[in-house]
């Protein structure tokens, strides 16, 4: 007798899995390797191991109703849940049980171990001139003889100073202006929105002054807070865009809309809901100044916490969907042909318009998009990385959940768009798991004995020299999933069709699962471990990697054929993924053009860099526009053979062909056996 | 033994008085001439007479702390009036007594006879150039060729068609535009406010475009409704300002917000509940096209209703409190030395910012303010009668519940602003009441025999030629109550002091109450009235008057003074008041400086005028500011010998100053009497 299993998947990390039916959810979220925070050992008197049953809907696995399949409520959870947390679907998970499919959310509380913030900051040589800048003026104070608005008084010291004329203001700044002109003995920070507008009006001197550049990923976001007076990024934050649960990738968020009445208003408020988390943990965090210091005992002194209306500036970069539906745009058109965005333009939006929390008075500035499926995100890449500007041609790869191409001079720039789908950020892979502690990252396949080595994010050290034990490993991430089939095909045991060899059997670690007979091969057996169970890659999963490769490749080739160009100089690779992945393998495999593997560098998150640029300096804005409306799209789809050489690109090449960009990286014996 | 008595109030017509307690709130009403509907004749059938008991705060009165003292709830009550109703102080008029103090407010549908909106529309000559216009364009439709986004296609088809470049969009008309342009197959009509912002696309031709023109008084609101293609008046309402029950006059509402932390608020959010009930007034009301009709059966076909995104866009003018109150601003240095407002310029707000519900993307142009005391109403009659661009010296005074007086030509323009109070409104007036159905507007007393003759709102006769139980007169409005003190005075029986003359007792109309033992003439005895008592007019009553005219005539003289001006060649008198007087009158009791009867006009509400010509003519917005620039405000309290004027201004001049005026208007024999 077979047990009956559920599917169970963990937001936000997107783990998930088929768990006996009965077992309580900490326990599934155990085998599943997503770690719940269980101080008291699951004796019921914490509450730390809080959790909510999530309805939502996975169109793409098939289960299309909402499923609220837990055991029934226990006395005793009401200690710890509130009625009005009961309401909305929270449990303790040591005592809810797993009855049926399940979508679970981990509030922050219940996450052991933080996910790897992989889209930190990189320095970046902006020239700062941002939009929002402060000036300290000393208003006349009125009189009988001179009874003239507080407003007026403002805009006459604006001129007189500093040779600002013709200014409006945010009526709101009005409400309390003659409170604060007072309190300040008639002497005031204004703080100015590109030359136009005054948003904010403040007593006190030398005052602080912050923007956040935010950049939507279809998966994860970041906040980068800089401080607007001296460029400096001050903190990272990051998290998962709240919408994956209505949809992993951006054809199925749209498909989400289309399907619900509510669904726009939903996915765009649940962002927005986050996005003020995240401004929340920013007002809640204690920062210190950045003035040298002389004297440890002043650092209490340089300490400080920063106000909502310190925040006074955001620039926003994200795909056009993500943008569309963050606006509660109907993105229905973007997923049909010819897939027109309602806008390519950049657009300047009162942060309240959006419920957005900062500075009452401030605007967002949303960076423009280049076409249905390139959008604010890739006008980043390129303010960042500035290809427009160079006559040298770059490739420039964007690799997040969807993949953004950019290839071009500063004659002629095209871009375009293919779906790698998310094998590459380790969801829809069966051990597949986002980067964080735990994660298989690295792997190495002996070509002769197909022992495989491996290296585990948040250790040091490769498994051949540390006790099984000790790697506690529960998952693959992206970067190591692309190892992995790499090194499978290198070694021989997979071939180049992406199949498991019939000549090679590897009785140790290949085998068939007993129930699905999908063919698998053993990365880490159960006591290396914290899941108790066999880490594999399947078929299935080595499918999945083809796809995502070949999309990117085609897209490449494609372009390339579109601007005559046969060989490319150089690679970019932005995007969390490609700072991680190891260029080697992504040439064996297939996933790049052909270049020299010392021209191939990772510029990190471009996106945000991007972002950051465009919230730190308002002449970029204009650029910023300026690209949008020269990059050409190309809509790869519809070029001829699209279909065909995509078919093409997911078997594995021939050596013979990266070998030479693989000398010294791959064992000559390797690379000289076929 | 006395009976217990309680003040009532009623709202919105702000009549009060004193009865027995223990009656009922309709058996009040008819006491107090409140007309509350009672189809079923109080028996407890119809829940027509259903009120509501408010909460509010009269300092002016004495009276400090909240009221809620009616009577105890009765079964029954529940039939007509729901628990949440209830939970709000609704009642059955017909069933709640008097227990104590009360204040109650009366909505529409318990209202016996309306008011009459004494702020119509006149016609007006305006150059029609909106702020907001309509285009009908063609933009091309999107292909795989071109796929550049809606918002790109709509700004090439406005440069195309006609000339207009450099077009922002309000992003939430983005939201829905491309269905819009796929329903209207390329076609479409496009709103553009300024030639600078889209802020409505909307499918098919010929399309409505309205705006309304709001004139907020301390105690009156008029929106006029135009046709923003044709500049024509399509329809006038009006309403209480909602906010009379927080205090009658600008500065008992300043107090209000002083006093009441969230004070500010809750005026703020009545009015704007109040105008957009108002709004959907309009949008509930059916309208006709104003072409020209040759066949009577097609009238059908042109009536048409007006949506809510067809509005789109207001203008506003209001006194500089009640445009503080509306936006929120602090207006707590309005009623402090000296007087600054948060601004003067004019202000362009989107509508729902401040939550008034028409096209979503609409503004509001607010009229700017001349001085914390001379509002943007002031600025709209400065537009209207233009004297800033004559040669001849005007006068106009604008008399509302506060007074407003500009004088000056196209060299020099001064206004000022002087407390008349409501009294010329009717309120504060023992038998006082607005201009609706009932009021005694017209009063002659013989001088010989002191009978009295008066004229009722609603009946064209006059009393002497009526049966007295036709007259069914219920008060005295404004101009009753003028004409009766300046006919008291004409007969002697007010002396130049304004008491009652000792010398002439007038045995049957004369008298003291009883109780309070103040003076009082009858000017209707109780068989003539629908409120079963005698109508009279006291000695307190005259004394309100007399500060009134006082402030007023004050005001003039210290202007004419400052402009070294003796005699005034002609007097505009604007709002529903100065349409209401007889100049005459005005002129026997000393309100207005010495000016030719014949050259002292009323030219209606000036203030609305104004409002309307900003509305329909966005250049004039531009010449809005420059009027509140250039008028110079002068504070007529600190002005030398204000109090030692405004005090001989209470008495009523001598007959030989205003002779000159008033030979033929009234009867010489009274003229040489002195």
């Amino acid at each position: 007798m077979k047990f009956k299993t559920a599917m169970v998947i963990f937001q936000p990390s997107g783990r998930r899995g088929r768990v006996p039916t009965g077992i309580s959810i900490v326990e599934a979220s155990r085998q599943l390797g997503v770690d719940i925070e269980t101080p008291c050992g699951e004796k019921q008197i914490c509450g730390k191991c809080k959790i909510r049953i999530e309805q939502g809907i996975f169109k793409k696995m098939g289960i299309d109703s909402k499923y609220i399949h837990a055991g029934p409520w226990q006395t005793g959870e009401e200690k710890y849940i509130s009625a009005d947390e009961k309401e909305n679907g929270y449990r303790m998970g040591c005592v809810a049980t797993v009855e049926d499919d399940l979508l679970i959310f981990l509030p922050e509380a219940a996450r052991a171990g933080k996910q790897v913030v992989s889209k930190a900051a990189r320095p970046l040589d902006i020239t700062l001139n941002p939009a929002v800048k402060q000036y300290e003026i000393k208003p006349v104070p009125p009189s009988l003889e001179d009874p003239a608005g507080d407003f007026e008084r403002i805009c006459d010291a604006m001129e007189k100073d500093f040779a600002i004329k013709s200014l409006g203001i945010d009526f709101t700044v009005l409400r309390d202006l003659h409170k604060k002109l007072k309190a300040g003995k008639w002497e005031a920070t204004v703080t100015v929105w590109m030359d136009r507008e005054i948003i904010s009006v403040r007593h006190g001197h030398n005052l602080l002054s912050f923007g956040l550049a935010i950049d939507i990923g279809t998966t994860t976001v970041a906040v980068y807070l800089c401080n607007l007076k001296t460029g400096q990024v001050i903190d990272t934050l990051s998290m998962m865009n709240p919408q994956v649960k209505y949809g992993e990738d951006v054809v199925s968020r749209i498909s989400f809309h289309m399907d619900n009445d509510d669904g726009l208003e939903r996915m765009s408020t649940d962002l927005i809901k986050g996005l003020n988390g995240l401004i929340d943990q920013i007002l809640s965090r204690e920062y210190e100044l950045p003035y040298p210091d002389n004297n440890a005992e002043d650092r209490a002194k340089r300490l400080f916490r920063i106000k909502r209306e310190d925040i006074q500036d955001i620039s926003i970069a994200c795909n056009t969907a993500m943008h569309h539906i963050l606006l509660k745009l109907d993105p229905e058109p973007l997923g049909v042909i010819p897939f027109t965005p309602a806008v390519h333009h950049s657009l300047d939006i009162k942060a309240r318009d959006l419920g957005i929390r900062i500075n009452n008075a401030a605007y967002i500035f949303m960076l423009p998009s280049e076409a249905g499926f390139v959008g604010g995100d890739n006008v980043g890449v390129i303010l960042a990385e500035e290809p427009h500007l160079q006559k040298q041609i770059q490739l420039i790869i964007d690799i997040g959940t969807n993949g953004e191409l950019v290839l071009g001079n500063k004659d002629r720039l095209i871009c375009s768009s293919c779906a790698t789908g998310p094998a590459l950020e380790g969801a829809q892979i069966e051990f597949g798991m986002r980067a964080a502690p735990g994660a298989i990252e690295r792997v190495k396949i002996d070509p002769k004995t197909h022992e495989v080595d491996y290296r585990v994010i948040g250790r040091d050290s490769w498994r051949r020299y540390s006790e099984p034990e000790e790697m506690k490993t529960k998952g693959i991430c992206g970067s190591g999933i692309l190892d992995a089939v790499s090194q499978l095909f290198l070694s021989g045991i997979v071939a180049k069709s992406g199949a498991f060899s019939k000549t090679n059997q590897h009785p140790k670690r290949f085998r068939k699962h007993p129930e699905t007979e999908i063919k698998e091969f053993v990365l880490a057996w159960a006591n290396e471990t914290s899941i108790g169970k066999d880490i594999v890659i399947t078929q299935h999963d080595i499918r999945q990697i083809q796809m995502a490769k070949a999309s990117i490749y085609t897209g490449c080739k494609l372009m390339m054929r579109k601007l005559n160009i046969d060989q490319i100089e150089s690679i970019k690779l932005a995007g969390a993924f490609g700072a991680h992945i190891d260029c080697a393998q992504a040439l064996v495999i297939g996933m790049l053009p052909d270049c020299a593997i010392d021209r191939i560098v990772s510029v990190g998150n471009a996106a945000g860099d991007g972002c950051r640029i465009a919230l730190l300096n308002r002449n970029k804005r204009l650029e910023a526009d300026k690209i949008s409306r020269n990059v050409e799209y190309m809509e790869l789809t519809l070029e001829e053979n699209f279909q065909w050489q995509l078919m093409e690109a997911t078997q594995f090449p021939h050596m013979k062909d990266t070998f030479p960009h693989l000398k010294g990286v791959v064992p000559d014996h390797i690379l000289n056996q076929k």
